[in-house]
């Protein structure tokens, strides 16, 4: 069995897949020493996310995942006043919510790396230019969700990780450093283009290697340690542990 | 437990979930469906790929995989008297390990669907380009694999399946119906371009739709299903057979 990280989030999680995505960067930064596991739901808040918590981490699981990243915040941000409105959470009960999620997870394994990563910046200006593309002059004049608001949820789950001792990443502020972010790092003034995609991966990856993983082994030998001879040689040496 | 696909192969399988990476389209296209588990050992050959069968389809497993492609013969093709002479496996005993390794799959569970997917071409004009560009004066004059060769390994792959009633991908014939087929769909005159990768995931997932896989259910309910005002009815009603 390799080693399993899991990626729980909502969809700039379930999308992460996708050409230039930041999962299936991780995936292969990582290949053949760590399977990556996605559970992203599109939509998805922190207070739906509890429903799900027993069916992705069940408590009984033989193998734990050796790292976990939590990365919502982006649903529960929405603006009670906008289209979203369904999807809002208040600002505390995330806080809290996440810290219910990073326990459970801890309950199941100390050892699991847990890293909590913040929403992205809002583009007010790209959300609107998206809703006008998606619904034209019916789309809603008031804004499903702002940058300020969102920052003030990234600062909680920035203050959350802070308080237990996990490691985060303040994509909110991290993705503001750069110049022209709102259209360099976001497609749709929320979701993430190719190169927001890599910044997250370059953060994850951050984290990972600092806490050892690029050194975990491969799961057999690699093709220049085989004898085209003798190739069982290398095959009995590193998989007799398997 | 989602159901599970396993992609088994070589490098241009450990490869697939780089970026616009084939591995990578077929998680995203069935994500929330189905986990892909990517099991590429870049350099290999399918005699040396029996080495890992146990390891990889422990005979004891409780949940076999729903799906298993098994894409070998790039390596198994390299010439005995180019500088991949190590990987070279007749064609013959290349048609019997694949042979093997399905055997071993329908053995642990005659449900899983066997994809098997011949080598690309290969084009030799890139190979001596990528060859120059890696060792200059150095390179090799003598080619390392050749489209014929190559040809001969799919076609013994696309009879294996025949004689089996498995489908299969002739990825070595389909890619030469496009004009420019060698710099369009190989990077290296062997592996595989965005674009090639687009090959791969499109017939691999059409094989996977007509088997039915875009019908299985999604994991848990669409955030459009779930009340905001009580949550938990869609919970209740989805989660309580998982």
């Amino acid at each position: 069995m390799r080693p399993q990280i899991l990626l729980f989030g909502d969809s700039i999680t379930q999308q992460s897949f996708r050409s230039g995505g930041w999962g299936a960067a991780v995936a292969d930064i990582y290949s053949r020493k760590v399977d990556v596991v996605l559970r992203g739901y599109g939509g998805y808040n922190t207070r739906w996310a509890l429903f799900l918590l027993h069916h992705i981490f069940p408590l009984v699981s033989a193998t734990p995942p050796v790292a976990v990243t939590i990365f919502f915040g982006a649903n529960d941000a929405a603006l009670l006043g906008g289209t979203g409105k369904k999807q809002h959470v208040p600002v505390n009960e995330y806080k809290e919510n996440l810290r219910r999620i990073v326990q459970h997870i801890k309950n199941l394994s100390r050892n699991t790396l847990v890293v909590l990563i913040t929403p992205p910046p809002i583009d007010q200006q790209g959300r609107r230019e998206f809703a006008r593309s998606q619904y034209g002059d019916k789309a809603s004049e008031s804004p499903d969700r702002t940058n300020e608001v969102t920052g003030a949820y990234a600062e909680e789950c920035v203050n959350l990780a802070k308080e237990l001792g996990l490691p985060s990443i303040n994509l909110w502020s991290k993705m503001q450093e750069t110049e022209g972010w709102q259209k360099k790092f976001l497609s749709d003034g929320l979701h993430l283009t190719p190169e927001g995609n890599a910044v997250v991966s370059q953060e994850v990856v951050k984290i990972f290697d600092e806490a050892g993983f690029s050194d975990l082994p491969y799961d057999f030998p690699q093709h220049s340690e085989i004898d085209g001879e003798n190739p069982e040689k290398a095959f009995l040496q590193q998989c007799a542990a398997v």
